[in-house]
């Protein structure tokens, strides 16, 4: 704010602040810096946009890049020295709040058969999507998960969690999903190592997916209070059946196909109070139209292959690979085949914008709804 | 109110109504009927008891019993003369308002291939179990839902519906269950021939199973506002297992074995803001400790055999069989079988004391949870 | 149901039962009695009816006509012998239940200087609006509320309660309201005499209104689980401050006038589950429109005078007149002076109608919205 | 990140990342940049701190020194030019984002008689609290309120507003409070000038206290849906009455004195979904303890004198100082005089960290509560 140049900001429009500086003006302003204070004019235009242009851009990482350089920090670091043995996906425009977009935090985690990270628990709500290998376990609050391919797992605020890969399974990968940015961002994140370092497993093991995940039925005197998914666990068998049996009676969605909001059974609300997941199938040669929404999404091919236009901008994806798209920014999705569905996992932050009244939806009106694609 | 006696209630208990008739006060008395009026003191003991005590009386009634007479009025009636062709259970201290227990109607219909009746709604939430047949169907909102046995199926307040039986299908019975008896005492219950007699198919056949029926998950972008579950039929096969699932990570409820409530899953809340619904299993040998409720329970055996103790009295039943569970009354079931599960299926009106704040629930605390059998 | 008669509720329109009895079916109607059920479309349309049809009777009771009655109870009855001395009202269809309308009872209750009654709970929820004297006092879980003309009182379900007139007060007179036949209907009414009889002042004088009676405030840091108002006490002056701001800016319904509800400022609900009330103002010459409505009403006359059409029949109201509108009978209201405002409260069902999705409403479209009156 | 040094974050402690650099190491992290990626082991610390550091520093800004230089804007700019002729307050820690504090906005607004700024609307959601001036007026979504001082009035995000101060007023200064950074922050702020730039006065002028500032009462039959308070007004002289009627009835809280939450009054939660308002007062010669809180509190003193320790840093106030207290740092508030009560107002994003499931509060344990103070 030390620039000699004030007004830059002016917008030539009612309603708008347009203060051209003047000796007088700069004098004032330079008043105000001094008593901690500015005035507003200055910087109205900048701080109230007419739409979100968001800070994050769009990216794609494709799996064959990041996979070897996964795998080789099995050999560069232990889990007791890292804590958690993890390559996070940094967007160009949140490097500085270690995001891969938006608020939203990504890694890829690895750990070989008989590891376990130590447990430990924060602000952050975190979820897993299983990419590969098999044994991989986690422990949320005693309960003890065994986790596959495409399973999407919570470890949502506030709960104890620790994982790894039992001594008969095989190097395992999977994706975590965290708002560790804007926890940060809203100064709320508070961490804590489990006093015994492993917790114990107070439960059957899979006891959560035993007890609430019968379809319209919940267990009868369970209390569940907690404003998180008591589910936890939901795997991909029966998510893949629920989109192929919603498939035969919708049309489904013209901007995203089929889809299906993971929820909390307790509420038919969101798996967790600020992160969202949806897993979509697009049909054989499916081809969306454009929409946009306030809120920030990390997606993951879970199967098959296509592209995504993100703001005018094609990114070709297939199984495991992941992009992002920023808030406010139109994409629409094309399914590669002709004859395989194609389906993306994706975890976002729409809880937040609906909590807070936040959020909006747009199609693209234009052009049959489909966006032109700029040349790569 | 004629009556020479008006102290008839008294108690001789600190804080109670103790008042002896005095020539003076009976004057007073009669004087005050006249006005439209009475003494509180008189009633006060007979209106405030010291807790419920149900004017309905447990009953049981056998499937092998009724089965013959139901199938007798396809002869007798035809649906059109009819309306509906039901044989309705009657509790013995309820015929005044044709309920089986409490507020709750019951009856046992049936209905030959190619058979519809007419469309019409009500204020009465209903709900059907199928008991026999193939082919039947329900139409509930331009909803065709196909229907076997044991599955439960919603036509809740103000949905417009109608049912029958295919062409190719068989006879088929089911049970009736609704609150026709609640709504006329509330004095709120209206009805409603359907302008066509028929109304049309507006969506896929069952594509409410289609839409809701995945665990955890919901249709993206699909809006449901109303007060009573979108999915609306709860299939044999998915309930069964998830009791089985169930069972293997819990040590189920003391009273009720492994137990399951239907619920909304837009809401986690009961099905219907008037009746809920619950199926539960008692493992092989399994018998259940006594305990006692604000709300009436209808109960149909959907597999197995065993036997219910209902205040104080056995009642034995086998698949098919229903009984009742008047209010505030002590019950424990037993599995006769140490082999097979059996599986209870009920409805109830526990959403009406949820929503009005009088749910209790009590224990049997003497003789080990167990309630000494009267002889028959 | 021993007549020989069981065809005596047809109707000869599609969609509802039309059956008549023939020797085969009279014959069947018997076998089915004796297994403990019956024809439903014997009882179909008398069960299902087009609309509700209260069984309750408008009724008002003067207080002139009472007031001598109550007092004269002084005399006959201690509180310790009546634990309450009160003289209730009893609806002409509502004898057997001891309600002045539908589900609702309400009596007048009077007592002396330095008199008490023992301390008490119960499923019913009760409600007091104070007609004179002064001095009265209630204690609601230990909070002491002073009581003056027009103010209203909850003691919620569950709650323990005693009430009084402080030794240097006058003979006061209150109306009491409550659900007693409908928890009775629903047979979930317990009874408990405190264990001391009295019990104990655990707050300051009037610190639910101290705490809870700033509008749009709330004490900061103060929990309210319970489900009814924390604030228990609504006094006349700010009730009648309230009614005249609101109609400064509002034109008022043109049923019911300048209407406000009593409503928890936790919630912004109903002031109990089970039990809503209200205070109207019809302006000087102010004749309403009638609608009518699911749910019963009893009205008192809180400030002038004036005259109700209920169901087509006039009733002439003044101050401390008491009346009642049975659900879905129309009513319009007339004040009689054309300077003064009049004000009439009244407590209703309408929580539990609206808990239950059962709540409806109806404008009289015909006369221009106004009932033609009978001739009384 | 391009320094040689990526292990700059290590903690000794187990659970926590501790990887040394080593040549393989970084050689292994360039790759990982290339790559869009990074080691979470070389920021895990970073990121996930134990507990919340604010970016915000405690910041007081004294009236006496803003007053003049908010009255000079009246010279140097018109509002047809500023768009909103304000001088803002920045906390020397988020200049980034000019916010007072943490993510939340605030400015010193000043108009003189006969002026009044265009209409608009935005996803920020806004209030206004009124420090000096008579005849200020503000439309929001057609509802024309009169302000005066220690007012506090609501314009929700997506509401049409505008002010002003009538021909017949006073230059008026107030203080507005608004989440511009957090919109901003999420992605979601849009704005809109209004078409015509001045909207209709749609209701009678304060229709909004008319209508919804009877304590207990709501308008019958008014519905209100939206996700803020339809009571939009707040006035003084029933606030600071209902901080005394409290004060008579309750200890008060060690941490804030007698404390009272703005409310909405149509379901008793924050008067906005993303800012949430309280006004407290402080007994003569109260002293409080100290706690944190998360969350972010622009505080302004309505009433008296005193001073505020935060972070160990004391701050003296008088009427119409502001100062902030960034999230989780201690805070304790003293009255400085014996004989009159001091009130402060603030506004704070507490809705936000609720709605998220983030708040959290903790009352300083050691020197019987109270922060060692450092030196100025
Ligand atoms: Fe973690
Ligand atoms: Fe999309
Ligand atoms: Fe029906
Ligand atoms: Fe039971
Ligand atoms: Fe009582
Ligand atoms: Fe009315
Ligand atoms: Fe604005
Ligand atoms: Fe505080």
């Amino acid at each position: 704010m030390g620039t000699e140049n004030f007004d830059q900001y002016r917008e030539d429009t009612p309603g708008r602040a347009n203060v051209a500086d003047t000796p007088d003006r700069v004098a004032y302003y330079r008043q105000l810096q001094e008593l901690g204070t500015g005035a507003l004019w200055n910087v109205a235009n900048k701080i109230e946009p007419w739409e979100p242009v968001s800070s994050s851009v769009p990216m794609l990482w494709r799996y064959e890049d990041l996979r070897g350089h996964v795998l080789k920090s099995l050999d560069l670091v232990t889990p007791e020295e890292a804590g958690r043995r993890v390559v996070y996906l940094e967007n160009k425009g949140r490097a500085d709040v270690v995001a891969a977009v938006g608020w939203l935090y990504s890694g890829l985690q690895t750990m070989a058969p008989g590891e376990c990270a130590s447990s430990h628990r924060h602000s952050a709500s975190a979820l897993r999507f299983i990419m590969e290998g098999s044994g991989a376990f986690t422990n949320v609050d005693g309960q003890k998960m065994t986790l596959g391919a495409n399973d999407f797992v919570l470890t949502p605020n506030g709960t104890w969690h620790e994982h790894g890969v039992s001594e008969d399974g095989t190097i395992c990968i999977w994706q975590d999903g965290l708002d560790i940015p804007l926890m940060n961002a809203l100064e709320a994140n508070f961490y804590e190592v489990h006093p015994d370092l492993q917790q114990a497993v107070s439960y059957p093991v899979d006891a959560a997916t035993g007890t609430w995940a019968g379809a319209g039925l919940r267990p009868a005197g369970e209390q569940w209070t907690k404003r998180y998914s008591p589910l936890l666990k939901y795997e991909w068998a029966p998510t893949y059946e629920a989109l192929q049996n919603y498939a035969r009676v919708t049309d489904g969605s013209p901007y995203d196909g089929i889809m299906m909001d993971y929820v909390d059974p307790n509420t038919g609300g969101p798996v967790m109070q600020t992160i969202g997941a949806s897993m979509q199938m697009l049909r054989p040669g499916e081809k969306t139209k454009a929409h946009r929404q306030t809120g920030s999404f990390v997606y993951q091919c879970a199967k098959g292959c296509g592209y995504s236009v993100i703001n005018g901008q094609r990114f070709d994806w297939k199984e495991r690979d992941i992009f992002v798209v920023p808030a406010w920014m139109y994409h629409e999705h094309a399914n590669a085949s002709d004859t395989e569905d194609a389906c993306l996992f994706n975890f976002n932050d729409l809880p937040v914008m609906r909590a807070l009244g936040l959020y909006r939806e747009e199609a693209l009106g234009e052009n049959d709804g489909h966006q032109p694609t700029l040349s790569n």
